[in-house]
């Protein structure tokens, strides 16, 4: 089996509603994605033989993805009183709110999806939250 | 001339008032800072013999700095409006205020006369703010 | 599959008894731990909600484990002299000894034990004797 | 399941003929290829007791198969004209024939079949032609 | 005394004429290269106001100059037969010419004189060969 | 101004007597040195022409002072008791005698004096202890 693995990374905020902690503030981290897909066979084509995926496709894919969430404020929604909402707004401030609590576990499995969905035979996402704690999702 | 370097991090949120571009948004890093002490001779005392500092006093002081802006969202004077200062109180989340834009070369600066009024011979401070992204200050 | 994996290390010395090269003499390492958990689903409790395990805890127990073995010399049961022992006495040395050989694969293995024990479910153990140099434990 | 990984690099040039982009020229990379072999048991013997295998053995054998390919241009048979394999030879350039287009996905099985001729129970191989892009190649 | 340090790299194949050794073959690096500005006092003005330069402006900056030399083969002027260029064009491969022997040392300075030349005070240019071997070059 | 710098690592054991703290027990570290030397103009002779000094040479010479303390005991003259020299020996461990208590600021020191000799005109010499702890000498 052939393996195919990259990375890409954004900067943002987030808080954990409801944790007992100092990660229920607002504070941020650089949040480091790898993406690691897999196949039986390299492919045969003049421009991508003996290529799983072309690297640039498969980073460019990432890259957009992660770009979504990059420089903003990733909350979950229901997280935040209309009021604090409202004041994002005046500020005009960007916000992206997702339906999952922003740990890196469930953006491990977000990733997971977003690549699946564009036709990639993902094998396992990773993301590290801090250059040391490390979230991670297969499937099968 | 002998230097002594070490690092410590933080993983907060901050933006830019007035900025034309992403980073006008809260958003966050994993700032990275590294402290440089100097001096012309080593000490010569039972305990730091052979030493300039010891490593592990000169982290905790480092550490204690980097704490006091760890898991939060940083944010200079002026720069939120009332009514989301009060949004904030209203979520409980904690927030650091600063005289400062909270740019990397005011970190740097920041962190240079933190460890300076400490009585440290502070030669350099470095902070990343990201991997590849770094502000430093010196002085003399 | 959800994964989470953290990482500790140790400064400490040992040797190989019965080599026949340069590791059999006393030297050190800093070994890098990192420690891989697994689960099918997250939590859904109010603290960890969309954890796996919080990794504030994991890391504290895999800390915990590193620290026992940190700066001090790790011999095996039987490879020093008792006039050696007794030597490390009279310098008042702190020696950590253990049932096995101290390699990189028997460290991997011994960490998953201990982390085992704790009730997690372990799914791989990294042992880095050098930044090159890796073991690693997987069961079943 | 026991592991052991280490790694080593080549700075080489290539290019991938046949390719619409900037690949197709000749340009180079610090390859660095990590070879990861398994092994139900450890060794009882005395040299290697506790051990898969030596990593002092494992990594010579790496390191000969990356000198190999180390500061020279790879290229695949049939990719240049005979006009400028003559121009390499009167310039007196070491060029390295390999019958695979030499991708990072080709390196990986390429180092995975040579490791495993000399009787290695390799589990993984990966080839890193940037520090973020990654091939893997693993067997059954 | 304010410093600012970003870093762009570049993938390439280079030789060098008349070395005696491996180096005279063609082969390729990752070449990084980090470029370190200076300056008295930060900006006042909206847009830049606590920074010296706005980080993105100056990675820009490095990477058009990283660019040129990216995926390509680097020749100094008169290292190659005339059969050779030819060759290489009927090959269709870019090559860049540049006017000194491509070592690390005048890379540093190359990179040094064009962040000159755009209006920027420079203090350093860093260029790593290798992850280990690296070149500088300063002014003053 | 030129500069090129390299590193070499050690992987020794080491402790530091009449320290009240963990660091007075036998332990260990990976011991990286770089090594950073200078020039005002670049070679013009054939093998070395544009560089400081090549490579190859500086590295090799770094490392041979670091192969002279790995795997190892450093030990500063007067630290360990009779006994316990007697009992090394009769270990058959070899131990390295230093004259200096080994700290990483007289380890900076010590590298720095040996790559003088040797007539470099050395600019600075960095010794990490551990990832983030790194003492560094320089003169002028």
């Amino acid at each position: 089996m052939f393996y195919l693995k990259t990375e890409a990374s954004f900067d943002a905020a987030h808080f954990l509603e409801g944790y007992d902690g100092k990660c229920r503030n607002i504070h941020g981290h650089r949040w480091r994605v790898t993406a690691q897909i897999r196949g039986e066979k390299l492919n045969e084509g003049r421009q991508t033989r003996g290529m799983l995926v072309d690297f640039g496709d498969l980073r460019e894919i990432l890259e957009i993805f992660c770009r979504e969430l990059d420089h903003c404020l990733i909350y979950e929604t229901g997280s935040l009183k209309p009021a604090t909402l409202q004041a994002f707004r005046e500020e005009n401030f960007r916000v992206c709110e997702v339906d999952f609590r922003p740990t890196a576990e469930n953006f491990a499995f977000y990733f997971y999806q977003k690549l699946k969905e564009e036709g990639l035979d993902v094998h396992r996402v990773e993301v590290y939250e801090t250059p040391n704690n490390c979230a991670a999702y297969e499937e099968d």
